[in-house]
């Protein structure tokens, strides 16, 4: 069988990657990982591990030779690495002119501009007086910068309220994109998958809640959105998905505004946080969904298998160990689905996720945040 | 996080094992395989694997050592190695005391009809004539001859209908059991899960249709079952786990007989192709129960995520390439889930299985059993 059946290799041990792993094992495909280090969150479960640096071309070369396809658990893979591998025939996906748009933030806004795709209010700016320029082009301060490449999860990212505080993006020497402070009621994502023939699928559109930059919880679907609204938004994502040549999955993170507007906030073209809620509430999940379109695969039903389902990230707290809080969470809650990403422990940093489904949003969402917060130590109840 | 979280040892690289992976890889345990090969279905897909021959006690030792507990994807771990790691402090689960009651099926019966478990007539045999008493004392022949050791789908098992038959069974000179042929109606399996701290969780009871000697379709639950009958079936099921020690996963395969009673046919102490279906029909699959089951964690929740799921089991056909199936089958039904276990095509082989779940029975199992038959070959449209 392993013959026919076709050679995934992802590059980035992360948990994205140890995910796509487990999905990939009933689907009887071969999965290779070029991961950092040995004890990467995916290193710790694969089978077929290569450890090296994914900035390095040769490196690259090397794990692409036993790959039918080569895709990504993170965006930070030089483009001129990703046309390199192409040049050579290695099949890459999504391709670097697709990735390109969730490298760099600039490339992203002037792209989707020039499809009608609605986004804040942007421009690339030269330094801290050009900001107080873009800021007096529309309602002023405060503005967002942003570096057009490397950020995530809050880094990268600054809101200004004045010319003083706007130095500070600039300090790296990197180029920084402005953008107006949306003024949105919540954000959402729209998530979709794509395979290299054209067919995509669109899940179903969740309310993201962040905190301090970083996505707290995901709840779907968006309660209470408008069904024309949400499928708007679903157009959209497709559109995209299909106008920047995505293969693969696409995670459209957007901005429901207070005048009933959807604006285009990010995109990441892998598996992304706001679909970790598919592995317990969907028919197929997104990670299954990733490796389908990324092996030109028929795609799976991306439909919701609960009337509701609610994601809570499991982020580090001050105590290293959670082995007890989820011991507790687990006797508490039967129902409960828990995914450690064999992570240590850090504050803040991302080293887990619930997920409930159910009938019940109140419950549902209750449940999920207990079990979150009982395994960070926010809570002792 | 790697510190406390425990390492879970199985013996054996089967397609459960591979199974018990997966389903370990979102609980944060670390899981540690002795596979015979490195081509063996789990150790394709398992980061960290032993090659070693369970059948040596140097080398269960050696492997032991890592691990917090042991368990098992087969029942052929010799008794006496296992009380040997026990000796050493291993902590074997389920232990060696539990364990004989699926590899001996002479033990087994004693041991059930000692504590009022309903089973067919049986008795050990000693020979042709001895065969011939033993049909004289019930209604004549058939009867059902089985190697006490050692037998698996159908593998070890006569149905002999007079002396001359009952030779054959005894000619590897081993212990064999003699048992009526039951008349029964169809044959249904009570699985349920026990921890050493004695919780415990009973899924609903399957109907699994067996065909020539192997399962090939297991409907959850069966259909048109007595409730009152399915309660003394998991009630039943529950008793033997508690009597003799189990833990992890029991299958108790039973006989609905025509005279309306259940009587037990076979018990296996380990993850069960009657509860593969749990994968993507239950809250919590069989394999992740488990894993939580052996290594003393709180159970999850065994109940139905939907009104019907249907597992058919893929057998390998005549043309030993499945890709082409695979993808037909995929594009045909989006809400399919297929399992491969990695492993060479041959006949008749066990290598893979599928899962439907929804509301409408005969759709479901029309889907399951499509999908099977023509990765089989047996259908080609």
């Amino acid at each position: 069988m392993g013959v026919t059946f076709p050679v995934v290799g992802m590059v980035g041990g992360g948990q994205l990657a140890r995910m796509t792993h487990q999905a990939g094992i009933p689907l009887g495909v071969q999965f290779k990982l070029l991961s950092d280090g040995p004890r990467d969150s995916a290193a710790l479960v694969a089978a077929d591990v290569v450890v090296g640096d994914y900035r390095d071309l040769e490196t690259l070369r090397a794990f692409a030779r036993g790959c039918d396809v080569v895709t990504f658990d993170h965006e930070h893979v030089p483009t001129e690495h990703l046309r390199a591998l192409q040049a050579d025939g290695v099949v890459v996906r999504p391709g670097p002119d697709a990735l390109v748009h969730a490298q760099d933030k600039g490339v992203m806004r002037a792209r989707l501009t020039a499809i009608g795709v609605p986004c804040p209010r942007h421009r690339i700016v030269t330094g801290p007086a050009d900001v107080t320029a873009f800021a007096a082009e529309g309602d002023g301060y405060p503005v967002v910068l942003k570096t057009v490449r490397g950020g995530y999860d809050g880094k990268g990212v600054w809101v200004v309220r004045g010319e003083q505080e706007a130095a500070e993006p600039f300090r790296a020497g990197v180029p920084v994109l402005a953008e107006e402070k949306v003024d949105f009621v919540r954000e959402l994502a729209a998530n979709v998958v794509r395979s290299p023939h054209g067919q995509a699928v669109a899940y179903p559109v969740v309310e993201s809640v962040q905190v301090g930059g970083v996505c707290d919880t995901v709840i779907a679907p968006a309660p209470g959105l408008d069904p024309e609204r949400s499928a708007h938004a679903q157009d959209l994502a497709l559109r995209i998905a299909a106008e920047l040549g995505v293969t693969g999955h696409l995670a459209v993170e957007l901005f429901e505004t207070t005048d009933g507007r959807v604006l285009v906030n990010e995109l990441a073209m892998r598996p992304h946080n706001s679909g970790h809620w598919t592995q317990d509430g969907s028919v197929t999940s997104q990670f299954e969904n990733h490796l389908r379109a990324v092996l030109d695969l028929p795609l799976g039903d991306p439909r919701p298998r609960a009337p509701w389902t609610v994601m809570a990230n499991v982020l580090g707290g001050d105590y290293p160990d959670m082995y007890f809080g989820y011991l507790h969470c687990m006797a508490r809650d039967p129902g409960l689905k828990i995914h450690m990403y064999g992570k240590d422990v850090k504050p803040g940093r991302k080293v887990g996720h619930v997920n409930v489904a159910g009938d019940d949003l109140a419950d549902v969402r209750d449940r999920a945040r207990h079990a979150a917060d009982y395994l960070r130590g926010t809570i002792q109840e």
